[in-house]
Formats: C-alpha cells, structure tokens, sequence
C-alpha cells in the first residue's frame, strides 16, 4: 500500500501542483488534490500526511503523522484533543504572510495617520475639503510587539519611512537581521510604551498574550498614539480599548478580534478614530504567499521523509 | 526706510517665527507676519520680499523683488503677467513635499492592489468578507514618472517593498542617488509603458506634461495596470482614463485633476476602480513639511541678502 499525502490548500496554481506532485512521487508518496475540505473527508482515513488547515481532517485521520497547515495560526488545533497519535508533528506556514500583512500594516497605518477614513467621506460626499492636519511615519516612534516573520518584514518597510526610532519587543532579545534599532524584551514592555507613538501588535493569540494590552498598559501610551493589531485579537482587551478610542485619547487599526466574525451589534463597528478590516491582511489570495507555503511545505517534505526534524514544528501546548 | 520681508505662510509655528524674525533682523529687514493673505494687502506696497503663495499679494507689490511660494507647484504665477519688474525671481518650495506625498503614494497604491474601497464598503455594511484577491508591490513592475524630490523619495519607500523592478522617468537620464533600478528617458516613454504594472506620476503641470498620458500611451499600459497621479491633473487625459477604468482594464487613484474642485457633476466620482483623494497628498498640515518650507525659505533668503543665486529659482518660462 502507497504512503498517501492528502493536499487541501485552495487556490493553488498548476505549478504549485506539479512541484507537490513531483516531490511526493519521488518519495513513493500517492498524493490526493481537494479544493474543498470536506470533498477530503472520505479519503484521510489512509492519510499519514495532510497539507490541510483542517482539524476536523485530522480528527478522521488515525493513521496521521504529520500535518501542515498553510495557516500562521494555529488556535484551531488547541483546546480539545485533535490528534490520534502523540508521535505527531503539526507545522505552520509562519514565513509566508510576512510579506502580504506587512503591506497591509503600512497601509492602514498610513491611512490612520493621514486620516484617510476622513477624507474617504469627504470623497464620498463630493465635497473637496483638502486640509485636515496628517501626520507623518516620519520621525514617529514606532514599535513592534512580536519580532517574527510579521514584524521583521514590518521593521524592513518602517525603515525607509525614516521612523525617529525602531523598537523591537520580544522574549529573546535577539535583533533579527538587526533591522531594529533596539530589542526591548517582552518584560520591560511598560518602559517602551510611553515612547510610542505607533504600535504595532504582530503576536499570536496564547495564554501568555491573552490581554496582554490591557486597561493599564493602554493607559501608558502618550496621548495620540496609533495601535495597529495584526496578530490576534486577544492580545488587546477591546473593551478597554474602545473606552479610548471613544475617548479620542487613541488611534487604532484593528484586522483582528477577540470574537471573529466580528458580531453584528458589536459596539466596535461605530467606534470612533478606529479603522476596521475584517482579518484581511494575511490571506491566501496573494499568489506571492501560496508561492511561500508551498515552498515550506517542500522544505519540510523533504526533512520528513529524510527522517529530520521539521523546521517549522508547532509546540502544541505553548501554542504556536 | 527700512526693507520690508511679508509672511503668509498659514500654520507656522512659534519657532518658524522666531526662526525667520532672527535671520530677517540680522539682515536688516523687517518682517510683518500674516496668517490671511487678504490681511497682508494693505502692507505689501513697500515689500521687498514675499513668503507667501498669493499672486495676488505679487500683482499688489510694485517694489518686489523676490518671492518664494510655500508650495511646489506654481502654475498659479504663470499666464497674465504676475510680476511688476522683470528683475524678479520667484522661488518654490520644491524639496519640501517628497515625504508626505510619497507617503500618500504608498498608502493609495496599497489601497488600490489590497482593494481596501471595496473592503471599506464591505465593513461599511457590517459584514465579513476576507478573501479578496489582493496584489502585491512585491515582485510588481513600478515605473516612477518624474524623478524629483517626490519621485525620489516614493523609490526609496518603493524599494523597501522588494518591486521586481524600479524604473524611473526623466529627460537627464540621471539616476538620482541611484535609487532606481534603471533611468529611462522620457522620449523612449513607450517603450517602458508595456512593462509597468503600477505607473506613478510626479510630473508638474506645463506645457510640455499636457495629456502626456493620452489615450494612445494608456493604451500602452498592460491589462490591470495601476496608475497613481500626485503631479498635476493635466498630465492625464482623464476622459480617456475614464474610459479604461470603467472598461475594467485599469486601476487607478488620483490625488489631483485636470479641473480642481472636482465638479460635483464630474462622471469621475462614481467612476468604478477609481480611488479619489481632494489633491491632498502635499499639504501644509504635517510639521515636518512646515519645517522644510521655512528651512528652504531661509536657505535662499541667505542666498539673496548674499547677492548669490537662488537655489529654488523658477523658470517662468518652462512652468516648474
């Protein structure tokens, strides 16, 4: 009987499936292409490994030995028991939306700091009014909370705007590729924020980041200042950050939520001096980022059936 | 009688004040601020110097013999004879406005590739789409028309963003602090047209601009190409845009037109794949912009009350 490598990842291209298609053959793997998840359901029975976001995939997959998701987050996998096996192995695609939520971060950031949400009323009235006061990237101070792929490739664009200065906040303290001006580690994070201007909050959602901007160290940002949340929306309690935008004393751009979809009579969507997305920055339409996950996929395929350890394994029980 | 310097330059700070005060005193000059131009009228008879935008304030100064212009275009100061002598020298304030209006450029053309006016109606509405197929400055073809200080500064921001290839305009054929990948020049336009996917403008407005973008030379643009003007309106033939866009062939965002206001009666304002901005991408509300203006008025005012050239000196003739 072949190895069966199962693969749900939509919207792949014809090359995207070649290059699997390929690799798995030459490992004496029988690979198995679905658009949709559930079209999937009747085959994982055999699968020892899915290319799938799926946990309810897993969860029919008894023989399982390793799972990809072309996900960064993985919060899906937590809680309840997914796996049959604990010799498992579930990877992320943590490298490849670095790019495409990047580009969304600089957008809303630059929208927030040049009013833009203004002046698309003002556009949408047919009114030509030309002057309200913009601010600039430009001497801000700017820091990231979560210097991962997501911050790093932040970090790299921040600095051709020419920020007063570029602070990176993370457990290590190391300084990726040095794009930071300075590293502050996660425990000084009250010492940074008073010299904030724009915040960028890039961390997934754990135990460990659950509120982790919460009422007070909000309360420490100087008055102004830009909160920009592309990781997940746990990390900032909504509600305490409501009561500021409301109070016109902070800014924010919010592509994630405590509850997502964002429920229908939640107070966020009238809420002032806020610009919402809903979970549109790191996607997968972007044919650049379904290059990427596949990419590190192949890496990983080949460190698997090498007998290697995979690069981009997920601790289950850190959650990420 | 002593020599008279008149400032209309609208939110100065106290410092810009102090900052002209000192030097105008050192120079023997005494300067009159005023936040109107209107209120200036009645002073400018004796004036030697203006820092102002007004032609007005020119046509009512018999004695001026500089002025420099707190903005970059000038097209204002060209037609009917502005100026009482012909031993005059107008200034702009070019230099000043390369960082908030490459700022605006980056923010348009995010907006434009990641379709956030479509995800800005979708929130609008309260619902939750988040797959979009979104494009990317990565790996994108960008072609800067017009390679001064706004063109240089929207390259240096472009090139953080990994384009596959940075291309600029100009008639020097220079590459200024090589920041573009390649310098092509202006007479061989057509040649670069069918290999841009996003097409910046910074070119100024005159005679030799006019509908520099016709029908023929849009035409030239591939499939889905992005255009994006903070030059100056006429550069473009808009009803030809018009037509492209609604044909669903190209994109655009325009921060300026050939008639500004934007008539409320313009077909433009409902025009599909079209981002509108109320010319607002180089105003005078960001400090930093401020600063710069009073820093080259000062430059040149040195310059003058040394007997040297001026180094913003306008060619009335040519129109920039």
């Amino acid at each position: 009987m072949s190895r069966i490598l199962i693969v749900t990842v939509p919207s792949l291209s014809e090359e995207n499936h070649s290059q699997i298609a390929d690799a798995a053959r030459k490992q004496g793997f029988e690979v198995l292409f679905f658009e949709r998840e559930e079209d999937a359901l009747p085959a994982v029975g055999e699968a020892e490994i899915l290319f799938s976001r799926s946990e309810k995939l897993a969860r029919n997959s008894p023989h399982l030995r390793w799972q990809c998701t072309p996900t960064a987050g993985i919060n899906h996998f937590l809680g309840e028991k997914v796996f049959a096996s604990s010799d498992f192995v579930l990877t992320n695609s943590s490298g490849a939306y670095g790019v495409t939520i990047a580009e969304h971060v600089i957008m809303l950031t630059l929208e927030m700091l040049r009013r833009q949400p203004e002046y698309n009323g003002i556009v949408r009235s047919r009114t030509w009014i030309r002057n309200l006061p913009v601010r600039s990237i430009r001497n801000s101070r700017v820091t990231v909370l979560g210097t991962g792929d997501v911050g790093l490739e932040c970090a790299i664009r921040l600095r051709a705007f020419e920020p007063a200065d570029l602070t990176g906040v993370n457990r290590s303290g190391r300084n990726p590729e040095m794009r930071f001006d300075r590293i502050v580690q996660q425990d000084q994070l009250d010492t940074v924020l008073p010299e904030t201007d724009i915040l960028i909050i890039t961390l997934p959602g754990t135990d460990e980041t659950f509120h982790m901007m919460d009422e007070r160290r909000l309360g420490l940002l100087p008055d102004s200042a830009l909160l920009v949340n592309v990781g997940r929306g746990t990390v900032v309690d909504q509600r305490a950050l409501e009561q500021e935008l409301r109070a016109g004393r902070l800014f924010a751009a919010l592509d994630v939520f405590e509850k997502e979809p964002l429920p229908a009579e939640d107070p966020l969507w009238d809420c002032p001096n806020l610009l919402i997305t809903p979970h549109a920055a790191g996607n997968t339409t972007l044919p650049y980022t379904r290059e990427r996950i596949v990419e590190l996929f192949l890496e990983d395929f080949e460190n698997y059936c090498a007998g290697r350890p995979l690069a981009r394994q997920v601790n289950l029980t850190a959650g990420y």
